[in-house]
């Protein structure tokens, strides 16, 4: 909602407005207040109301700070007069619990045209997954994969979207006890499993660490006619192993086609959420219109899944505010704990605070950056907190942890059970994702304008056009349905989806 | 060389001989000598010559221990009278170095039918390369390649051996100052100066930690007509630079194809060597019959590239004995000392003492284990140690620093400059690689006719038909000869090397 000419209110718990046009010395963007003292950039931070000193600064719904002094409505806020102490980095959990929980809008219930899995899960696309175990099956996979999808044949069964070939860089040479096996483990059994996978492959070199009698022995595999498996070592060969592979997707195709879409409630739909690319817009119009999407999913019932632990690192305090409840918490500080190690060993840095050119673009606090990119999820209570491509439960906001980089986000999302992605961008994207597709928000007109083959949603016009952001989530939620119910975005038009495959690796290769 | 039936000599060095048959109790395997006290299995050690106590044990023509009491001719050698002690793990840099001296083969010149670049490097095959920075572009790469490889276009360029895609799943969300960010940038930067590639074509998302302008600028770039770079933000997305990349491949085809094979001296290969699926076998056919084609490259000048350094790990102080220098000894020592650190902080281990199946097979201490491994490259001096990715000088036989894993320590041996790859397996390979072919060695003739489709030379015969390690590593030389000069591997003809492209990743992704 544009208050006045040039600034815009991110949630209506904020005691602060966002300047979307620069303001010069002794003008009053707000309308209303103590004019400013001195030029004022875009992106910056203007006081609605007198914030007495010691008071909590309110953005995106979440504390950023306090008043290290009075400050009138009207004024200028920033790192003089805006600080964020020591003690405020202390754990209360649970202590927004309440404010958090009325966060849930009361919402209409809502459908979308899925697919009814066996099991009972809910699809919102049908496709046949080719899963490699280890990089010596990549290419069998492709080739088999390609040779289907290249022939024509699937004209005939018009309910199956196509065979996606799962290929990746690892599966062997890893320790099979560590994170980096259980996170492959993970993830490929959530995607031979995922709702919008109607049957699976597996395909092995034969000698390789990921056994997938293992893998099958330790999950369960309770349903045969939706899994095969072969290795190259055991059928002879690239040929004959491409060979068997096509043969048995011919066999399955009639099966899989006769999955028809029904109409299913949208609080079984669980939504991860994803940035990538982001810049100065992203804070201020695609991640909060995509949280006001997100409450209104979550009020219909839905899940959505914020992840990317890094860009959150500094504002855990924040979720941990909101947690639901102790246990819940505790698994978000063990994986916090387990990042400082994992970048200590590792020579890197999860230092986000604030840098000089993140001031320069009015980011005051490290909550307040961290804040930008936890603003995708709203501002409901946070229900879970998950594993990489652990399976998602839900309902509500749950948190995936996941490195920000996002075809490895993304991945363990979709493992995880989202069948669905929204990925705001504000530098440009050319992400897509399978079985899952991406929806990608542009944080600028401009750049909807630039990457129009890519984009799907303009964020861009809450301040060019002064869209709410009301009726931007409202319109990401509408799209999230359509999507759901088959309608297909710009990235599965261009076909992505089989390279952004690209499960977490973590650890030694030996 | 079969010393009598049954028995196998594997460098004429040693004074051990290998049982290819299981032999009985009070036989003779090599009709010479004590007859034995106990049955003893297929691929354990008998006497050539009576060993006293303390005297080295040869294999390979390598010491794999000691006696640690008197051994007749004729007798088993195993842990029971062959041991390893701590002080024979002590350093002797270059103690080996003129033994492994004399064993450089005297041999007639030969030459190959190559490419000769306008730098002066000599290649293989004639690529044109398109390389992604990272992940986001690695759809629109695989597109464009494909689309110009689809199209028939190539038909009217028959000196193009086509456009190869390499695409990876990193190249952003690393630390800049690591060796994560060196290995990337070596290895794109090797596979776009390959001298089996004419032209490559750089293409970013645009935000990338792998800035395009940073690698160019630190390897200087005075070859303009060569590379081609552009990224998809700049571009205005997915479908416009799949556009741009496609007409600019079309513009430099006439050029590329302009290239014409002509006789360049042998002494200008580098042949990578490569293991994967190793077995009983791998350690008595296929890696000293290579190891004996390595000694005869080496002999005409040439230059072989052992790699793995976890398979060597244990065997290293008898590398640092053939030495050439203090300078590559120590480069060797500064290697292994990283692995141990990089093992202990993941958790991982390179412990690779004789396991007890290792031991009934025949194996009896860790130097023996990785000597098998090591075998591939003869007996020469070892001229240089190498980085992973970092560009090969030789000549000689020189150590590149990789893992184990297969496409990864191919992927940095190619990115040094290797124009082949010989690659023994035992229990079966499907892989493949571009822009440098791989010639695949099966250790066993069971393997070589199951998959049949994959191997290219079939080193079972030396224990199945009696050839010798000699006139096989004679025949594996001719065949790399006829490889270099354009011969297709069944790797080539199986379209393989595209998805077998995995920089090592090190370190975090954040
Ligand atoms: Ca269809
Ligand atoms: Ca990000
Ligand atoms: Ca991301
Ligand atoms: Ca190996
Ligand atoms: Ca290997």
């Amino acid at each position: 909602m544009t208050e006045s000419t040039g600034t815009l209110l991110l949630h209506v718990d904020d005691n602060v407005a966002i300047l979307t046009e620069p303001a010069v010395a002794g003008s009053r963007p707000l309308g209303f207040g103590e004019p400013l003292k001195t030029p004022v950039a875009r992106g910056h931070k203007i006081a609605r109301v007198a914030i007495p000193a010691g008071q909590h600064i309110y953005k995106f719904g979440q504390i950023i700070g306090f008043a290290s002094q009075p400050i009138a409505a009207g004024e200028h806020i920033h790192t003089h007069n805006c600080a964020f102490g020591e003690h405020d980095r202390d754990y209360r959990i649970g202590a927004d619990l309440e404010k958090a929980k009325a966060a849930i809008p009361v919402v209409e219930p809502a459908h979308f045209m899925g697919y009814r899995r066996a099991n009972g899960q809910a699809g919102t696309r049908n496709f046949i997954a080719i899963c490699a175990t280890v990089n010596c099956s990549a290419t069998v996979i492709r080739r088999a994969a390609d040779e289907v999808n290249r022939s024509g044949i699937l004209d005939r069964y018009p309910n199956v979207d196509g065979v996606a070939a799962f290929a990746h860089g690892t599966g062997c040479a890893i320790s099979v006890t560590g994170p980096g096996f259980d996170n492959l483990q993970r993830v490929l059994w959530g995607y031979a499993t995922h709702p919008n996978v109607a049957a699976a492959v597996f395909v092995g070199l034969g000698c390789e660490t990921m056994q997938i009698a293992r893998m099958r022995a330790l999950y369960g595999d309770h349903d045969d006619s939706r899994f095969f498996s072969l290795t190259i070592q055991e059928t002879g060969g690239t040929t004959q192993t491409v060979r068997r592979i096509v043969d048995h997707i011919h066999e399955i195709l009639p099966i899989v086609n006769e999955a028809k879409r029904e109409p299913i409630p949208a609080s079984e739909l669980k939504l991860a959420l994803q940035c990538g690319g982001s810049d100065g817009f992203s804070g201020i119009t695609a991640n909060p219109a995509l949280g006001v999407a997100s409450d209104l999913l979550v009020g219909l019932g839905g899940t959505v899944v914020l992840s990317e632990t890094p860009e959150i690192y500094g504002a855990e305090q924040l979720l941990l505010r909101r947690a639901a409840s102790k246990e819940v918490a505790d698994k978000l500080i063990e994986r916090i704990t387990w990042w400082e190690n994992y970048c200590r060993i590792n020579d890197g840095s999860m230092d986000n605070n604030p840098s000089p050119g993140n001031k320069l673009g009015g980011l005051t606090t490290i909550l307040e950056k961290s804040l930008g990119a936890a603003a995708k999820a709203g501002s409901t209570p946070m229900t879970d907190v998950l594993l990489y491509g652990e399976k998602i439960t839900g309902p509500g906001f749950v948190f995936m942890d996941t490195p920000g980089y996002d075809p490895v986000a993304a991945t363990g999302q979709i493992a995880g059970g989202a069948q669905l992605v929204c990925f705001t961008t504000g530098r440009g994207s050319a992400f897509g994702s399978k079985p899952a597709p991406t929806i990608k928000l542009s944080t600028s007109s401009r750049l909807y304008n630039e990457m129009h083959d890519d984009m799907d949603i303009n964020c861009g016009d809450i301040i060019t056009e002064g869209v709410s952001l009301e009726a931007k989530g409202r319109e990401i939620l509408d799209h999230v349905l359509a999507t759901a119910s088959g309608q297909k975005t710009k990235s599965e038009l261009l076909g992505l989806g089989d390279n952004e495959f690209v499960p977490w690796q973590v650890g030694a290769v030996m």
